[in-house]
């Protein structure tokens, strides 16, 4: 009876039985043992993301870079430092009903990267060769296991809209959140979130919300999609 | 009576009366408005030792780049966050008695760093051309208000006594703590340290010790060094 009490608690919600993938913060690319490259994002906007899915009754699984936000209780954390461990933690997590990618993953990687720290010599400066990441989003989409809802994140600065409305049909993809993440919004770090839902319909303006409020509002239109 | 107490037991420390300057955690160095170079630094050690030298009685200035670990309480923080904007304040902090640079500051900046984000286009990935960034340790042993004692921190992965010794002399510094960062040792974001102290009359090997330890014994030797 405690058995099935407890059962039909985590069976109340609108997503329970659907596993859902959510990816959150940023990822860091080693340039030598001390050094690295790393993307802006606290990992708050994929936090709420996990939690308002968990509230739904979904399975969640949290693949995160090193962000500054904790993960949530309730999902399942796998934890990652590269974009080349992140798409492996990706595949290794389907199939899943849904894949959210919030995390923001560096497009390239130090293609001399050292095992020794670069010592500084005086008058010269090294130079650092990038080569292209794997397209985790991309990817995903023409996986043989695709989700049947994918979602991709566009950070932009400029032409929000038109570039995010481009990234969906480029990589495959049902919707992309995206928001402007200019200096002057204060969004990376900050509380709020003003974001745009990119679907096969066209764009919708959200107002500024709270990022927990954002995550609940997308939360429920993946749960609608998934019914 | 209380306002004399309060000022007695502010007083107790054998460093009541005096300044010490204290730098800590990394430095971000931006490569657009999503994306930064950033040294591997928690600011684990660089707190403790403020709260060491706090707790001897002294006036603590703890200019801090983005770290994980807070600031703490009792001192008086500066929050910077790329090498420049970090000596532009440790010289707004002089005169004082003692500096120590524990701050992991970059080496190196992105001389062509972008004020729009980078966007990825097919085949091509782009370079990073890197400018060296101001010695803020060389520019305090060498400033016209150096303080008494000038204390150095050299992260190694090889031949740290070697290079921490060399270190203190190109420098012109009193004295150098060195450790081994190789990730092996897991010092970065441990809260254990096994450090080698580089002074005029050599180098000490400390046994391993917890962050909080190490700040201690090196307080007690700030302290004598100064009395």
């Amino acid at each position: 009876e405690i058995l099935s009490a407890i059962a039909a608690q985590f069976s109340a919600g609108p997503m329970s039985g659907k596993r859902v993938l959510v990816t959150s913060g940023p990822t860091h690319e080693p340039i030598d043992p001390v050094r690295y490259i790393a993307n802006r994002s606290s990992g708050a906007q994929g936090a709420a993301l996990a939690v308002a899915l968990r509230d739904l009754g979904a399975e969640v699984i949290f693949v995160t870079g090193p962000a500054s936000v904790p993960p949530p209780a309730g999902v399942a954390v796998h934890r990652i430092e590269t974009a080349r461990e992140m798409l492996a933690a990706v595949e290794a997590a389907l199939p899943v009903d849904a894949a959210i990618f919030a995390a923001a993953v560096a497009d390239w990687r130090v293609e001399n990267s050292l095992t020794q720290k670069i010592k500084k010599v005086a008058q010269t400066s090294p130079s650092i060769t990038l080569s292209e990441n794997p397209d985790i989003l991309a990817t995903v989409c023409a996986h043989p296991e695709r989700p049947k809802l994918v979602i991709g994140f566009a950070a932009e600065t400029e032409n929000v809209v038109p570039h995010a409305t481009a990234k969906r049909l480029r990589k495959g993809c049902d919707w992309i959140v995206a928001n402007d993440v200019s200096p002057a919004t204060g969004i990376m770090g900050g509380s709020n979130n003003t974001v745009h839902l990119i679907t096969e319909a066209g764009a919708e303006d959200w107002p500024p919300l709270p990022k927990s409020e954002v995550a609940q509002r997308l939360a429920a239109r993946i749960a609608e999609a998934l019914a």
